[in-house]
């Protein structure tokens, strides 16, 4: 996120000016001493999982998910506003820890460049974020890939213990690239020795049922067993082949024993940030671990966690699959809300990734706020149906009026809900002090926190209670593949997994083109997916990318290395 | 390596009872600051390059390169001799390091185990060397496939600018598995949108250009040079297209900018060593990095190298492609023989990967180790070919006879080369004094390092000066292919870089049933390729694995974590 100004300095510019803390120091203020850190280079460390039982007689912070209203394709500066949000505490007197994903590396070298906040509301050093970090997606990749192998192995080497269907195998391998080319691939060509031929491909790491997995364990040993209850396809007899069945499982954990421990690293402003696990947003919960949440729960006053793209997607996520595992209920959410974006929901405007916004959009316009309401109506209340508090956050942007963000306190204000304008990417913490305050307050309002559905439903149930609860659907229409799928999984003994919706981000419908809070519609199910060891099902409502493309001109054509050792190109 | 005795604990159990000695103490030994460490955890560091600089006015070690003979498919202990001789210079009151490649981790988890060393000469710990230490391969793959993605993303995005001949691509993707079903595969299948269809295929991580760039670039900058030099195929026009045509070379060195950094870690006895890059043995150099010789090559009295493979192979790299680049001259040259090796050199006996040895060769014998003793000659010889110093190390298994031991000697001693006992696997550093003391002696001699050929003689003089002088052979037969890929490099201007001959490492010669010292035969060249990036053209002699396989039972079935969250199975 960059601003369109010429004076303002840019990302990787403001984050090198950034004098950082000492770690010791950082982790210091959560309670964590030295002796449960393992540092990465001066500027992150892993914090050893023996914190979460070591911090456990601590007070429990309040905690605080931060979502969206339905994004543009530009996104709203939410990973901005987390950061911005957890600096602003320390301007009240108050500690905050802030708990993010893991950004792909593959996107930052594609379209995307950094993806650590923006502005004065940044992780550091932005380019570790970005880059390697710790290694943690590698080692999915490499847990991910040696299952990958093993199955081929299996096959090749006719192994007369269990059959594998081949056809059924629904494992894929994974890369932490853009690279469309390895979308649908041939693998085993040529001699008898290598291999046997079958179809199949590569996802982005972000969309590795691993990935997911290590978000959503709640220990190493859950990890493990996890990993064992990944379903990779089915004997010729219909019987599901685990990854304990092909004895892999205990390696890959073996792989991932130094990925389970979560990244610390700070903002700008010193707080401390845990970053751990990026699974992506559309078939996966597009939210960060479990086990960060569990040590940044003790670490202060708020835990401040980022859930990803709209209500609708993230934050249902969080509150049904991740609190649903972890345990832990959610005291206050925020929705970020941007003139911009509820603009787009007008329909009156076109906004496209990758290109400049159109210039009638940045005209003063209260009226076309308004009438884009219905879509932060909608998330507000997607909010309350788990007995949360909302928070708008209006993300200001310098091209805004002053009557646009009235409009947008209007409409916040008549739902009940408690709305700040926030000035976190110009001015840091001290610009999203009111935010803070009004997270503070909702945060001690008596809640009940509760899941939409419980376990023991239906598959069925369950998606028809998020489609018609969360989305506005009308119902569901199952494909005959999906149908038949659901009752596979009923019968396999999944039917108690709770489900994660596969659906685009760009509408709260299954429609990416359907904006505000879209009325007298049906969710299409045209198959559904398992992630048995992760803990979900994953009905598709349209078609996933898993695998993104690099464009015309990728940004990777532009990150060089200047003569000083310096990284260019990378915000 | 593991000893073949009840009593004798395992690696893992020696690797675990031992006391790591603070990192920044062990650099401190060296010369090296804490100001030069970046910490990974407690047990690893990384060194800065800023180390070249500020050691450059410490006296300079004596830079011994380990090397063997023609090992049998089983290995002969060279990083563990390699390990135990940099002890054994603590016992005479004097300084080493050691230096090594990074074991690729596919095979740890195939058919290999650890590869660390062995009994009381390893480098702790294991575990860490063994998995991903700090993630320099995993860079390299990413750096390796960025380059790949931007390939087929030129090609279909139908970029004007120069037109890439498809079937002219040699750069392939890289992973660091053992997975035989992705040797030959086709990408780009599917729809308009996933790119354009081609047949491609997968190497290990070990064998790909970039990680022989990691190893042979002599800074950051020298690094990002080699990157944008790296060819990938030619345009319609038949003209190189490099990775810095296609802009792709300054995102792949920021990818490889923290891997360029050698890791610190430590022998048993509290040896610094560095643990730096892991090309290929085959097709590449199979040396450890540059930098971190240059860094090593100040940090005491005796810089102690590996090289890869037997004599003909590793040490003939070493000397004319590693020394070349590096600037550095070696002042010895350890030969590592076992009893074994020589028997099955007498072509007496069927030694196989995986299976026990025959027990007839574990006989008392002098005779077949006599047998068995034109290797070794040869070996010699191709050590004093380079001007250099050799030393026999007779690295001690518990099923040898003192018999056995003086047939090595005799053999040995009648060519005027030092050799002594080494007992560093069941004893340690204090087990190979004898070793380290003729090393010693070796290196205080007055020598003439000399490369084998000047870097204007042409490729086939190249190729035919190591093939009659180091492998012994009559001649090289080219095939068509080859000729005119020849012709084809010297005509881009590639004819001034060294040779690295891709060819088995289990005969002297091409062909790796003929044991001994061959004699009577030509040298096959059925094609070469260029890893011009790195520096080196490379001949194939043969067919070379670039991508192994998994056995019926890999060792990945075997580990796993148990409940105290310790990796079983490793060793």
């Amino acid at each position: 996120m960059t601003f369109p100004t010429k004076e303002f300095p840019n990302d990787l510019e403001i984050a090198r000016r950034s004098k950082l803390r000492p770690l010791p120091e950082v982790a210091g203020t959560m309670g964590i001493g030295p002796h449960l850190l393992e540092p990465y280079g001066d500027a992150v460390a892993k914090v050893k999982l023996e914190a979460i039982e070591e911090l456990s007689d601590r007070p429990r912070a309040k905690y605080v998910v931060v979502s969206a209203i339905t994004p543009t394709p530009l996104g709203e500066g939410k990973t901005t506003t987390t950061v911005g949000l957890g600096q602003a505490f320390s301007h009240l007197g108050k500690t905050a820890t802030v708990a993010v994903r893991q950004p792909a590396m593959g996107p930052t070298f594609g379209i995307k460049g950094g993806a650590a906040g923006g502005g004065y509301s940044q992780v550091v050093p932005m380019e570790m974020l970005n880059l390697h970090l710790t290694g943690d997606t590698h080692a999915v990749t490499s847990a991910h890939n040696l299952l990958s192998a093993m199955i081929d192995n299996h096959v090749h080497q006719n192994d007369d213990f269990f059959h594998v269907d081949r056809h059924s195998i629904t494992w894929r391998r994974v890369l932490d690239v853009n690279d469309r080319a390895l979308r649908n691939i041939i693998v085993g060509l040529g001699p008898r020795t290598d291999g046997i031929p079958r179809e199949t491909g590569f996802d982005i790491t972000a969309a590795s049922e691993v990935m997911a997995i290590l978000a959503l364990s709640t220990s190493l040993r859950d990890l493990r067993e996890r990993l064992g209850r990944i379903v990779i396809g089915n004997t010729v007899d219909g019987e599901p082949i685990t990854a304990e069945d092909l004895k892999a499982a205990g390696a890959m954990a073996v792989m991932l024993k130094e990925a389970i421990k979560p990244n610390l690293m700070q903002t700008l402003e010193n707080t401390p940030v845990l970053v751990h696990a990026g699974p992506f947003g559309n078939i996966a919960t597009g939210n960060s671990s479990i086990v960060a949440d569990r040590i940044g729960i003790r670490g202060g006053d708020y835990l401040i966690t980022e859930a990803g793209f709209g209500a609708d997607m993230g934050a249902e996520r969080f509150f049904n699959i991740k609190c649903r595992y972890s345990g832990l209920k959610a005291d206050a959410a925020v929705l970020v809300a941007t003139v911009r974006a509820l603009k787009a929901h007008s329909g009156r405007f076109e906004v496209v990734a990758g290109r400049p916004l159109p210039p009638e959009l940045l005209e003063e316009n209260p009226d076309d706020v308004f009438a884009g309401a219905d879509n932060l109506r909608k998330q507000i209340e997607n909010i309350r149906l788990h007995g949360v508090s909302p928070v708008v956050a209006i993300n200001a942007f310098p091209t805004d009026h002053d009557s646009e963000h009235a409009a947008i306190r209007e409409i916040a204000e008549e739902t009940g809900a408690r709305v700040a304008v926030a000035n976190h990417f110009s001015e840091g913490g001290a610009g999203a002090t009111d935010l803070a305050e009004a997270v503070a307050e909702a945060s001690e309002e008596p809640t009940e926190f509760g899941f939409l559905y419980p376990e023991e439903a239906s598959l069925r149930e369950k998606i028809e209670t998020i489609a018609t609860k969360v989305y506005g659907a009308d119902g569901v229409a199952y494909d005959m593949k999906a149908s038949q799928q659901l009752d596979s999984y009923e019968k396999n003994g999944f039917g108690n997994l709770p489900v994660c919706m596969a659906k685009t981000h760009l509408s709260i419908s299954s429609d990416p083109t359907l904006l505000g809070a879209p009325k007298g519609w049906t969710l299409p199910v045209r198959e559904v997916r398992a992630s048995v060891g992760a803990g979900f099902i994953y009905p598709l409502c349209g078609e996933m990318r898993t695998m993104p493309g690099l464009s015309a001109t990728p940004a990777a054509t532009r990150i060089d290395i200047d003569e000083n050792g310096e990284i260019v190109g990378l915000s």
